[in-house]
């Protein structure tokens, strides 16, 4: 496994990212606006194990409260992520005059901000345009948040869902064709060699230091932060379950059937890596003098939980929901390698591939157990 | 003349605006982006005149410097205007280690964020993606500029640039057939009656009002504030010049040859006003004990400018320009009133009589003394 990286000024103040990294855009039928209820119904179950340590954050009793959305993307969970977050601060205040309350809205300069900004002025709450629709000011942000975004010391509370599994890119050893760590022929890591996930886990490693580098100097003295992101078990193999670790083998059906280009596959690698606890203890000790470990809970991920509470009558649901989640989130980035028709083949087979599996049992998965998310609550010292 | 009324308290907090109020999206052939030359000129004339002022205000030493640029629409003239106002702020830090910055870049919510956001991280002057490609934090806020937008006192400089003359709304009784403010057949104000004008000079006081009180509250003491907008001569009747005069009669001719509904036309009326200089000063009379005058200039037009500065070589060159300006600011309101196909229409029809008009002499325009812009510099107390 990779040493440990702290990152460099340049790289804490880079705004460095793949272009092509954002959610489905806009609100059609397969944009991530509409097709991430499960992230939305997670989070609606975890904000409230966090209310005891929201009520705890370090707080003006004037001037601003600033509350920042991290990798909010376009749609309204971000929003109603944040309205429950501001409703739950501005409940200390009830009576008093208290202070004003800043949000800021960030997410790569890709990101649907036109969409996301429409849906807050929207508000089936609110009456009349003539009422502000949300109680507090908002601005969206765009950058890397693995760069420095905010001024220093400014940020009350952050929250960061479903962002941080996503790196600002692939390792360059992993498109390296003399390197050991080149990925060609995979396009997910559960069958690469461990210089590959070395890879990876080093670049993982780096953004997740610049990441709490930038937030250690962008919190006030006793803000708080939620961040929830995908967890895998074991270091290697690097195993996220069978219905994910399926997309290989229908890319390489595709190669064999001369439908897809044998290049395309081997140039195409995974933009998510879930990390273990391990990897990222070991960023956190790196910031032991800036940040307190509040919370650090593993729970199912949010689609295992999306259907434990809401069980598919079907493999076509079963297959059906998990497509539409995938779709939504890394769709745009497929559809930027490999082109809108072979994108649509692919999502199509691994669609046909799930229900084959979900109905002969040959595809079996612990969900619960197979991916985690991890819920980490750090309070700036 | 109406008189003088001051913004209740829910009309400062409200978010209430016409949703089609908005400059042409992206940065296509038509797009404000990329029309909208005269205007980035004008400011680039007017800025270094006022560094005097930005040297004078009143600065954090350490911690942040805030900046907002209102009605900043989705091309880079606000971004530019905003470089030039940071590098020479920076200017007075250098060689200490001084304050971060933090830009606001606000406009309506249907303004095209998604492509402001673009404009900010492509930079011809950035040699890597490595590097930052602006020396500040940069933040896009929707909203309207006629309510609080900000936290209280957290303003340093604020910007606004030929924004001040869009109003938020038609005021009612212009639609009310029964009133004597009633504007039916007109779709300008030049032929209107006196009580159409008084009913747009109350809105107009109205916003101007709101503005002014919601930047009282927001800007912090010391802090100065630019503001660029149309000015006319006289208060009745109401002129801004044959070319702008020019576009009633060519609506009319097109609902007499049935090819505008005369609903439409009636129906129609203009977003912009152009206060006089009287106007202004009376609101700001209301306003004295929050900020001082700083300087109160008045210029020819950005339009008037750009032919000084660049004289045209034809009649079909100038109106080509002036209809390329407005139909850049203006044109996306007339679709949403009047549809594409009858927009169209209109705006050939309009460049065809302007040029005609200037070939025959039967339009004159004396356009550095027709159309006014009024350059105000205030600092808050």
């Amino acid at each position: 496994m990779a040493t440990m990286i702290l990152p460099t000024e340049s790289e804490v103040k880079s705004t460095s990212f793949s272009p092509q990294l954002r959610m489905k855009a806009g609100d059609g039928v397969e944009s991530y606006a509409r097709n991430s209820v499960p992230q939305a119904d997670f989070m609606s179950h975890i904000l409230p194990t966090v209310y005891d340590m929201i009520d705890r954050v370090n707080l003006p009793q004037e001037g601003v409260v600033v509350v920042a959305d991290l990798g909010c993307a376009s749609g309204l969970n971000g929003i109603r992520n944040v309205d429950s977050v501001i409703e739950r601060i501005r409940s200390r205040f009830v009576g008093t005059e208290g202070p004003e309350f800043l949000v800021y809205f960030q997410d790569l300069p890709g990101c649907d901000f036109n969409n996301l900004f429409q849906n807050l002025f929207s508000s089936p709450n609110s009456v009349t345009a003539e009422v502000p629709p949300r109680p507090y000011f908002a601005a969206g942000v765009p950058g890397s948040f693995y760069g420095r975004l905010f001024p220093a010391s400014s940020l009350h509370f952050v929250l960061s869902s479903f962002a941080l599994h996503w790196l600002s890119k692939i390792p360059d050893a992993v498109y390296d064709k003399t390197s050991p760590a080149y990925n060609g022929e995979h396009t997910d890591l559960h069958l690469s060699s461990i210089s590959t996930v070395d890879a990876y886990a080093e670049q993982a490693h780096r953004n997740l230091t610049s990441f709490l580098a930038a937030r250690a100097a962008e919190m006030a003295k006793g803000g708080t932060m939620l961040l929830v992101f995908g967890l895998r078990e074991g270091y290697y193999p690097y195993r996220v379950g069978p219905t994910l670790e399926l997309q290989e083998r229908i890319w390489n059906e595709l190669v064999s059937e001369g439908l897809v280009e044998p290049e395309l596959r081997d140039s195409h690698n995974n933009h998510v890596y879930f990390r273990t606890l391990g990897e990222v203890e070991k960023a956190l000790s790196g910031f032991s003098s800036y940040f307190t470990v509040e919370r650090r809970d593993i729970t199912p991920s949010p689609l295992s939980s999306s259907f434990a509470r809401s069980p598919a009558s079907s493999s076509e649901e079963i297959a059906q929901r998990i497509t539409s989640v995938f779709t939504a989130a890394g769709g745009d980035l497929l559809e930027s390698h490999f082109g809108e028709l072979s994108t649509r083949l692919f999502l199509q087979r691994y669609k046909e591939a799930l229900i084959e599996g979900f109905n002969n049992k040959t595809l079996v998965e612990d969900l619960p157990n197979s991916r985690k998310h991890l819920v980490l609550v750090l309070t700036r010292k």
